[in-house]
């Protein structure tokens, strides 16, 4: 198992919870993602499959931001089996910030429905190993670590509807001014489930009300990856004291006209799990998703 | 044909889009619901053709609020067919505010989509005639008024949709407070056609912010009777410069975390009918409006 060095997590630097992952650390910008993509032949960037061979292969140890066009991508957690119960049940009860696209068979490291060929111990770019709820590092690959009683959680992120949004006309600041989606901790309690329990976290996307309007109809469409916003307005509303100091990824400007429009967020079930402090637990790095084969318009409800 | 005693219409009064009608007055108040539903049997009460038979019957002249429960009821305008084209031409482009529901053949009084029986003459409680633009009287029905030249638009109205808000256990103020929508004309301009034109007209309906992304779903169910909001929040980014003066119908209170939710509004098309001050027209009174066969569940685009 290589090492590689890594900064301390830090809450006022992570990536969306699509990007963040538990393991919360800056992503990589746009200039990191060309570089790397330099490693890929252009099948390897357009097709999931070729993709996933490349990273097996060690070819890509970067994030996964643009590559893989159109197809779904999901946050990792690999957990032992005996929290995985409570883990999927947390989940179940909370499935706006918590929507699980898959769940493994103990110790199997498949995922069949999201790939045929994938294999959770080699198929995403880079990995976080945590122990007692802290960072113990980033590793390539899960193959030494693997056991027979890991329980691998593959949740919908808000790449996905994000997605969406843009094709629809919908511009996204974080998206035109490169940063990441900015993120706070809310007064919202999320269901608890055994050792997982904590605040509801929300991505705020600043709009229009009529672009609004339309993202709400938009996201509505895809309830496995956060579905429709769950507040707008007034930050103080929902516990958010300063919509410029957000509690993880970047402050984005509301400008005159704009409404702040608060999504649930894939950081809610990674916060609960360090906090629950799990004996090891693995994730996605920041950034460098699971790609799957499945394409983004089939979670569309309707 | 029998004239009635009107009052000249103010804006001020109008009932909803919907109850309101071109003929924009006061609707009676549940109170006369009640006394006139005596006259109606508990069949005729909740059948629509049974319904429509009384109306036919000249047993039941007052609105039709709580009447034949789940089915579509709507605004009523008959024009003379030189006229029709562009007035089919403005709806079109005007889908919102301008649902339409139903045309007739000219000439023909029946609309067999909306009840194999229907008639057009007959089957509203009460109508107003219109000349030049102005109010020229209310009458029972348009037997001896009809021309073998006339068109009829059966137009949806937000009945259908507030049906669906109050099942899904969202409240409308002014339904619980017994009083017309508020309705406010805004600098929002419809796309004019021939004759036709003007500013859209919304109504207001105050809710949180949870119950405005719920509303905006249920409504977007809806597109045939009016779909999704325009607008919520700041009036002003529309026009309105107070909340507390609708245009039509009655204020209602926006309370301490609530949000104005603005919709397109059926008055749109009954204002830009008036001010294209036809030859002759005819529309419905206020909230006697044409009960159809269908069910508002129907109107349901998924």
């Amino acid at each position: 198992m290589r090492k590689r060095p890594v900064q301390a997590p830090s809450r006022a630097d992570a990536r969306a919870d699509s990007g963040a992952g538990p393991g919360i650390g800056t992503v990589p910008g746009p200039d990191a993602g060309r570089v790397a993509c330099a490693t890929l032949s252009a099948v390897e960037v357009a097709d999931p499959r070729a993709l996933r061979r490349a990273i097996r292969a060690g070819r890509h140890r970067a994030h996964t931001v643009g590559l893989a066009p159109g197809r779904v991508q999901g946050n990792l957690v690999i957990l032992p089996q005996a929290l995985a119960a409570d883990f999927l049940r947390f989940c179940l009860r909370n499935p706006k910030p918590c929507p699980v696209l898959a769940v493994t068979e103990p110790g199997d490291p498949r995922v069949p429905e999201l790939g045929e060929d994938l294999d959770l111990r080699t198929d995403v770019p880079r990995y976080r190993v945590w122990r007692g709820g802290a960072l113990q590092g980033e590793v390539d690959d899960l193959r030494t670590l693997w056991r027979d009683d890991f329980v691998g959680f593959v949740l919908g992120c808000s790449f996905s509807f994000e997605q969406a949004l843009l094709e629809d006309g919908i511009p996204l600041r974080h998206v035109s001014q490169g940063r990441n989606v900015a993120m706070y901790r809310t007064t919202i309690p999320t269901a608890p489930a055994g050792p997982f329990a904590g605040p509801l976290v929300v991505s705020m996307r600043p709009m229009t009300p009529a672009h609004a309007i339309r993202a709400i109809q938009v996201t509505s469409r895809f309830p496995s990856v956060h579905g429709a916003p769950v507040h707008f307005g007034d930050p103080a509303a929902i516990g958010i004291a300063d919509l410029g100091r957000p509690d993880y990824g970047d402050p984005v400007d509301v400008l005159p006209g704009e409404v702040p429009v608060f999504w649930a967020c894939g950081v809610t079930p990674q916060a609960a799990l360090l906090a629950a402090r799990p004996e090891i637990c693995m994730t996605h790095a920041p950034g460098c998703m699971l790609v799957s084969d499945r394409f983004n318009t089939e979670l569309a409800a309707f």
